[in-house]
């Protein structure tokens, strides 16, 4: 079920050979949405205003604001005519590890830093997956955007948004969360992840997208050990899942998929097809 | 011609039925480019490190950092192993209105915004586009992004990354730039375009992307009256280009396009076929 003002009916022409004629094309909301934490904005972002809490959390877990949701003390959405705010007010601790972080970021200028510190800031040092026994079947990874594609709904309306599902080992895909930018789909996969208790070390995330570097660093710190997607890896995404330990599965199109690094989460082979 | 460093062979693993090989794979590379104006960074962006004085020429055009290439006093790139800086020094005048701008930008807590103020920054004002003459034929749309097809050779290689090219009335695809990021192709486009003189009004701006609100905000500022895409626009990003009076033509895929605002510059119907 689609929230309102998540999707607009908007007035067209449909331009054909054989002439023009008017047309009702479903398209997709695009709200900015400013995630604020403790008064102090951390970013503004343009998503589809819906499952709000989830992209809130997610974002704040997967850009290392908040190490779990016992961080939180308080939560809550604001709606303005301009955009929404998410805002949290963190326990003492972690909020004064926040403002220690900030004071940190401002340079002698301003509020800017040189290039190369923030060149440091941009590629943050990732941690290393711990060893799993997760071993996924071929034709799991292999079916697995098309097992995304029947949790899209916002998707089969306006043909223009990106997803991303969490497949556990054995079950299929369990959860998945929908937006017009892929960054806020798979930070609303996690958001929700936490708060449903599903355990990012028993599956694989599952994306619509390519798979860039900001992509990697937040499903290594959600702490899952698989991601397949539709789309190709940048190689500096690659290095940087070699060196997380993640294993990473492109161009899954239902008929096969490749397989760029940690290989042995995936059974390969014939003699795996059982 | 890519330039080195653009995309790597990559070792992987094609997963089929029948079995796995190893294969070679040319990915892309995506490399974070700090720009940076007089000391200061603006901004970290990852980017297909290509055209770079394009891209960073375009990024401070679309974003207000500069008006003009002329408030460019010198631009150097610089390469570090972490990334790429691109930095401008401006001439006076204008170093002293990005200096004032960014004191009017530090809020009371550190050097963020609260939520409210940092929403007014995301949806900045637009200009509106001047009146024009400029009518293009709906072939020339229609075949738009197949003609941009034929100026993708990253694309070629990777089947990974974006492009975004200039068409120009009666004359074809003038000029087209690639990059990972969609925001970073079409930067890259529109500081090309400056540095050869190639007036944005007398053509469209074709992309192989959607058409978000920052796509508008972008072709709106660099002047270019008419905005064609391979998939959707968001509804905010229609509302936007109809205050703006930008034409937007979506889902154009060779046997034709929908077309969302400002339909007077393309003429469509059977008595404009000829």
């Amino acid at each position: 079920m689609t929230a309102p003002g998540v999707v607009h009916s908007m007035a067209g022409l449909s331009v054909r050979q054989d002439g023009a004629r008017a047309v009702v094309r479903s398209l997709p909301e695009e709200t900015p949405i400013a995630v604020v934490f403790d008064g102090t904005t951390a970013a503004v972002m343009m998503a589809s205003p819906e499952d709000l809490r989830d992209f809130a959390m997610g974002f704040a877990l997967t850009e290392g604001f908040i190490a779990s949701p016992a961080d939180v003390a308080e939560f809550e959405i604001a709606r303005h005519d301009l955009g929404i705010e998410a805002r949290f007010w963190l326990h003492a601790d972690r909020a004064a590890a926040l403002r220690a972080r900030r004071r940190n970021m401002l340079g002698p200028v301003g509020c800017g830093l040189c290039g190369i510190d923030s060149l440091e800031q941009a590629i943050r040092p990732l941690p290393v997956l711990a060893a799993d026994g997760l071993r996924l079947r071929q034709g799991e990874v292999a079916a697995a955007t098309a097992a995304l594609r029947a949790h899209q709904p916002l998707h089969d309306q306006t043909r223009a948004v990106h997803a991303a599902g969490f497949l556990r080992q054995g079950a299929g895909m369990v959860l998945a969360r929908e937006d017009v930018g892929r960054h806020n789909a798979l930070d609303k996969l996690i958001g929700a992840m936490a708060a449903q208790g599903i355990d990012p070390r028993h599956g694989a995330i599952v994306l619509t997208s390519r798979i860039s570097v900001e992509m990697v660093q937040k499903t290594v710190i959600a702490g899952c050990p698989v991601l397949i997607a539709v789309s190709a890896p940048t190689a500096h995404a690659l290095r940087l899942a070699k060196g997380a330990g993640l294993t990473l599965a492109a161009f899954a199109r239902g008929e096969g998929f490749d397989l760029y690094s940690h290989p042995e989460r995936i059974s390969t082979g014939a003699c795996n097809a059982a």
